[in-house]
Parts: C-alpha cells; sequence; structure tokens
C-alpha cells in the first residue's frame, strides 16, 4: 500500500494532501505531534504515546477530544488502510485554523493530522555515529512541539558529517540527540538524563528502563558529561522508530565497545517486550 | 479587496487556500518570516526586511531566489491585488516539500506564501499594558523563523492578563517581546538590548535609533534588568506593525510618563519617516 495521510476527517495520499494555509501549524509551528513504529498493524506502547500527547496538549494549552478513544479510533483506522507490515505512525495536532494572530484564536477547534509509512528497520547490529553540538534549545524540550528547527540543523550537521546522530550538549552536560535519548553504560550501570525539562521523556527510554529493571542493572538518573560519554563503557542511542542501538564514535572518536555482552542482555530483553507488544 | 494570499506561483484567498501537507513548515516549523506595513501600496523599508529575510535564510541554510527582484516583483504583485489602503505585507520560506525527515531533503526547493490583509493601526496616543514573562526561548532569536511557541504562549498569557505584550525576561535581564522590541528612556537616553542572538534586529527598532540620532538622543546598546524598566522614565515598544508606542503599566504597576514630551518628539520624527518612506 502508499503512504496513508488523514486530515480533520479526510483520508489520502500525504504527498498529494494539502492543509489549509491558515492552519496555525503552518505559520507558528503551533501545536504537538508523536511517532511511533507498527509491526502487524500493532503500535509499540499507543498508550504511553497517546499519554505522552494529552501531556505535550495540555502543556500547550490545546483542547482536544476529551474522549481519547476518539483519538484512537482514527489511529486506527490510518494503520488498517495502510495495512503494512512495518510502518511508522506519526500524528500531530495543530491549535486551531485561523487568521495569523499570536493570541489564540476565540473560535476553531484543533487539527489533526496523520501518516502512517512504511518504514525499513535499522539491522540489529547496526551500530550508530554520533557528533555532538551545542544545546540551544528552549527550555520545555519536554513538550513534544512542532518547533524543531534546532533539532533538524543538528541533524543535518550529524548528516554531513558522515555521523547518524547529533547529541545535544549544554553547559558541558550531554541532554538528548536531535530525536533520541541518549543514555551510557559505566560499571554496570545505566546513566541517563532525568526527564526534566531539558529531554524528552522518550517511550523507548523508558522501556530500557524497564529492561534494566529487569536484568538487575541499575539506573542513574542524572546528567552526565560529554567527556563521561567519551568514556563510557557504551553509549546507548533509543527512539520510537530506532529502538535500542549502541554508538561506536563520537565526533570521530571511538567510543563504548567495552560492554557488549550487557548491551547484547539489555537489546535482547527489549526486543522480547518488543515483539510480545507488537506482532512482529 | 478581501485578503490576498500567494503560495508558489498561485494566487488566491488566503483563508481558503491550502498547502501540501508534506511542506516542511507544516511539520517542523522549518522557514522564516517578515511582515511589514503597507500605506497606499508602499511597504515600509521592505529592503530592511528583505535584507533580514535573506540573513535569516542564510542562517537556516535555506537556498532562495539568488535574484531578490523575483521576490519583490511577488511581493509587489500581491500588494498590487490587494490594493489596501493600510494592510499588512506578510511573507514566509519554507525549505522544501517533502515527507518527514530531519536532514534536508535532496530535492526541492524553497515555498514561498504571502499574505496581504487589511491593517487597523492603532491610534497614536494609544498607550500599552505589558506582563513579563520568563524567556525561555533557544538561542536563535535573532532569526526570524516560524519556531513561535514560546512567543504564542507568551503574547495570550499577556491577553489573559488583560495585558497588550509580554516582555521576555531572562536572567534578570529584558529582551525583547513576544512580537516587539522593548527599550526604556532614562535621563534623556535611550537604552535598548544589544542585537544578539537573544533578540531579533527590529526594523522599527533601527528606525527609533535614527530618530534618536537626529533629535540627539543618546542611545545606550546593553541590556536592562526589570527593575530598570520599572523605574524607567518611559518603557517604548516597537514593531513593524505597531510602529513606536509607550508602555504605561508592566504586570499591573504603572511605569514612565515621565518623559512624555521627549517621547512625543521621538514618535513625531518617527512618523515624519515613515510618512516620507510610503504614502500615508
Amino acid at each position: 500500500m502508499p503512504a496513508i495521510g488523514y486530515y480533520n476527517g479526510t483520508f489520502g495520499d500525504p504527498d498529494t494532501m494539502t492543509v489549509p494555509m491558515n492552519d496555525r501549524a503552518v505559520y507558528f509551528g503551533d501545536g504537538c505531534y508523536e511517532a511511533c513504529l507498527v509491526i502487524g498493524m500493532k503500535a509499540f506502547r499507543l498508550d504511553a504515546h497517546i499519554d505522552r500527547f494529552y501531556r505535550s496538549l495540555t502543556l500547550l494549552s490545546i483542547p482536544f477530544f476529551s474522549d481519547r478513544d476518539v483519538l484512537r479510533d482514527i489511529l486506527d483506522r490510518c494503520i488498517r488502510i495502510a495495512n503494512e507490515p512495518c510502518a511508522v505512525l506519526y500524528w500531530q495536532a495543530s491549535r486551531a485554523t485561523a487568521p495569523r494572530t499570536h493570541a489564540f484564536p476565540e473560535e476553531g477547534g484543533p487539527n489533526l493530522m496523520v501518516t502512517v509509512r512504511s518504514k525499513t528497520l535499522l539491522p540489529r547490529e547496526r551500530t550508530l555515529k554520533l557528533v555532538t553540538t551545542e544545546d540551544i534549545r528552549y527550555a520545555m524540550c519536554d513538550v513534544k512541539t512542532l518547533n524543531l528547527i534546532p533539532n533538524i540543523l543538528a541533524n543535518q550537521r550529524a548528516k554531513e558529517a558522515g555521523a547518524d546522530e547529533a547529541v545535544f550538549v549544554r553547559d558541558g552536560s550531554v541532554t538528548e540527540g536531535s530525536h533520541t535519548n541518549i543514555h551510557i553504560l559505566k560499571k554496570g550501570t545505566i546513566i541517563t538524563h532525568p526527564t526534566d525539562n531539558r529531554i524528552l521523556a522518550g517511550v523507548t527510554r523508558a522501556a530500557l528502563l524497564e529492561v534494566a529493571k529487569e536484568n538487575g542493572v541499575p539506573v542513574l538518573l542524572r546528567a552526565f558529561t560529554k567527556d563521561e560519554m567519551m568514556k563510557a563503557d557504551e553509549v546507548l542511542v533509543t527512539s520510537s522508530t530506532l529502538g535500542v542501538r549502541r554508538a561506536v564514535s563520537v565526533d570521530g572518536t571511538a567510543v563504548g565497545g567495552k560492554a557488549e555482552a550487557l548491551y547484547e542482555t539489555l537489546l535482547q530483553s527489549y526486543e522480547r517486550i518488543f515483539m510480545r507488544e507488537t506482532r512482529a
């Protein structure tokens, strides 16, 4: 099947569909989104994504379907129409459609846009190259908004450097990747940035911490420095579309590779959860 | 005339026009914009706006018409079709139209969107009420991007407080308004934030500084504290659509009103420039 798009009740091909010029997403990026993997038409941890979506909506004061099943039904319908064995389900809400004024319009409800696109997963043995970049983002990185210019500029810089992902560093501490969470393994412990306004509370990050608990691996919730990352036993990268992977270089310097067995254990546990909760 | 819209070669009613779902403005806010006043079909300081637009494009690595007259011709055509005595000309460019990936698409040029909408100017005697809010924005406020969520949230907070504009305060210093620049008059001197990455280099801000020079009013380019603003002789607010106005309250406390004659002199000089360079 080709990709599926949805906008406020209309289904179609997202590569030819349109949205109103007055959608506040178009000129303010005034909205939030979610993306998750769908395997065998079953989305991984959809509830967690929907919970986080509603949290973003609340923090942006965007009113949305009070009945979450309305959203869930639309997403399910998109998944069924797409009928893809492996796909990314993406959806976003914007505040309203109205001529441009900064303050919220008095009228008009939110807009819902959805796409389902087939996805080729990164092979499990594929390792990642990272580059670091200054974290110049705003102080609401916990809200999954459409204001993503610093993220795309960072990701493009990574691509141009022949790397896979950019890692933000703020005041010497690693926060997260341009669209991933970053963690380190050190002496058998996972160290990961706490979920404050400097990072997104990743759904796969949460799954990794579950897996750590399952395997008796201690977790330290604290920011770590770039230097700690360079000297870590392993550098782990997580995201909903990536799953769990390890990095082998940062800014061209080799990192990790000192706890491959523990990484493999964690990855296998994660894969078991992933397969159990999807139709992989 | 009704409002005029333009998108990549098509003219129409912006309230019914559409843009592709895959325009990167829609899901990343990946673009930049400008807005200026058009009086008698003559845009005020269009060159300065176009210069700033190209600076934004460069800083975002968005390739655009290398010949600026191509842009100017399209803007002129929109202004002529709208045929409004007093209007706001708004235009934005986004990077490309392509399925969502963080890194820049290999193909596809930029998109240009334009609107011209009639505008009622704020009466010259109208004073402003301000509220302060923490400046949580990213470290690229000098680039006029479409990533405006912190600005709209701040502006909405001002509206809900019965005020006209929100003023960002970072580390105790006033940076700028949600869509204005903020300045103070103290002992006959204008104090205004330097043009670094914490503020937008306003076109009307620049005109105010010209007017200061013309009138022998010294200008200090430095950040000022909230406390200095509260105790200033006058608090001035500038923007392209507002012009120059003064504030009379901040967070419900009266401010300014101690240098009304000097404010009036500056305002009159600004109005002379504005009338000379438009058809007001």
